[in-house]
């Protein structure tokens, strides 16, 4: 019989509290250690969501992203300091599996749209024992803050990168009925430029930190791209379906 | 002050009960009225997944379709059947909210992502006082129980409708890093061949009813087309980012 422990990748939803599953906190509760992904010096979305749902004897253990943006000066390099984190990431996950205890790696949104887990599940899952719960994805709580329906009948939804170039992204939202356009920060400006050429501006929506204490909901005309913070998310929800 | 009730749109996500948010199962039992979806002589997948949260005092409202293909012969029309049955449908429920009650639309998966709920909701939130809460959808469901992350960094994803013509399915997967293809049943035969012609087949993972307990995975070559339900989806996920 094995002794090593389970790797659970929770997704804990969009921000508020209430929107983690019945599932999602029983695994939650019932693991030694909890892991969660945050920048230096901050508690990280994750952990502020489930905060309140920790027991005192459980095991907190952080994995402190080393650089928060892809624009390093040379001679570093985005990718190869990434996949060194991931590596570490897992090494830290592993020795709690190793030493018998199960980890709970709680996940913003949902575990496999775009998260961090990702890079320690693909370096864990063959290892061992690995259990994912989906969660409640940002897009899907942005609509629902909104009130608006994001695909009607057989509409195609595209989901985006805002770090992709400009004529990607246009060629793209040109090419589709409804879009979540994610990762925004510093791409917001370019982003809305692309929105704007296509004649897409009174379509869209700006949402920040959906279902958050701070969440805001705004033209996109009337935001300073200074303000955007990268969990900010543009919804250009498909055209009604009018029957 | 008003009088009427208040209209919730509820996402119960994918079919596993306990995937279920906590603010889902608050706004649920204290609904007076749970209206749900379903095929003539069907429970429903929504009413599935919520009845053992229910007490026997909810008054459980069926709304249910009249057609259920989109192939009808001639002279029936499948959108204006559609239509009729959403003005119905929403005339059900208003009365409800009229009579002071609120009503609670349970919807499998999230309310605003190809959901019935999207059409009583565009006929009565500018009526009444509405609130939609996000669910886990089935497309992060069906990722989770495959055990693939869905889409890595900056790819694109791209969530499409099997009913769309082979070409435009066509298109379309050979322009996306990754897809999920929702609406199979009887366009699964046409997929398939799409996916085999694009060489996408090794990646590409078959996962019908996810999370519920017939749930079935299994490699897209095998499956009999005939026995292909309208909630079965197919996953093609992003390339593994290797660093």
């Amino acid at each position: 019989m094995s002794t090593t422990g389970r790797l659970f990748g929770l997704g804990v939803g969009p921000g508020d509290p209430e929107l983690i599953t019945l599932k999602a906190l029983r695994h939650l509760r019932a693991a030694p250690v909890v892991a969660h992904f945050a920048a230096r010096g901050k508690a990280g979305n994750a952990l502020t969501i489930i905060e309140r749902y920790l027991a005192p004897e459980q095991i907190v253990q952080p994995l402190i992203y080393p650089v928060t943006t892809e624009n390093l000066p040379p001679p570093f390099c985005y990718e190869t300091a990434l996949a060194t984190f991931y590596d570490e990431s897992a090494a830290i996950v592993a020795a709690h599996l190793d030493a018998g205890r199960d980890v709970a790696v709680v996940c913003e949104g949902d575990p496999f749209l775009y998260g961090s887990f990702m890079y320690v599940h693909d370096r864990l899952a063959d290892r061992y024992e690995t259990e994912v719960t989906p969660g409640v994805c940002a897009m899907l709580a942005c609509a629902s803050v909104v009130g608006t329906p994001l695909v009607y009948r057989n509409q195609t939804l595209t989901v985006l990168s805002g770090v992709l170039p400009a004529e990607e992204l246009k060629r793209r939202l040109a090419d589709t009925e409804s879009a979540a356009i994610m990762k925004l920060g510093s791409n917001f400006a370019k982003v809305r430029s692309v929105i704007e050429e296509l004649g897409l501006l009174d379509r869209a929506h700006y949402v920040e930190r959906a279902t958050m204490g701070n969440q805001r909901i705004a033209p996109l005309s009337s935001i300073d791209p200074a303000s955007v913070p990268y969990f900010a998310m543009i919804l250009v929800p498909g055209a009604r379906w009018a029957a």
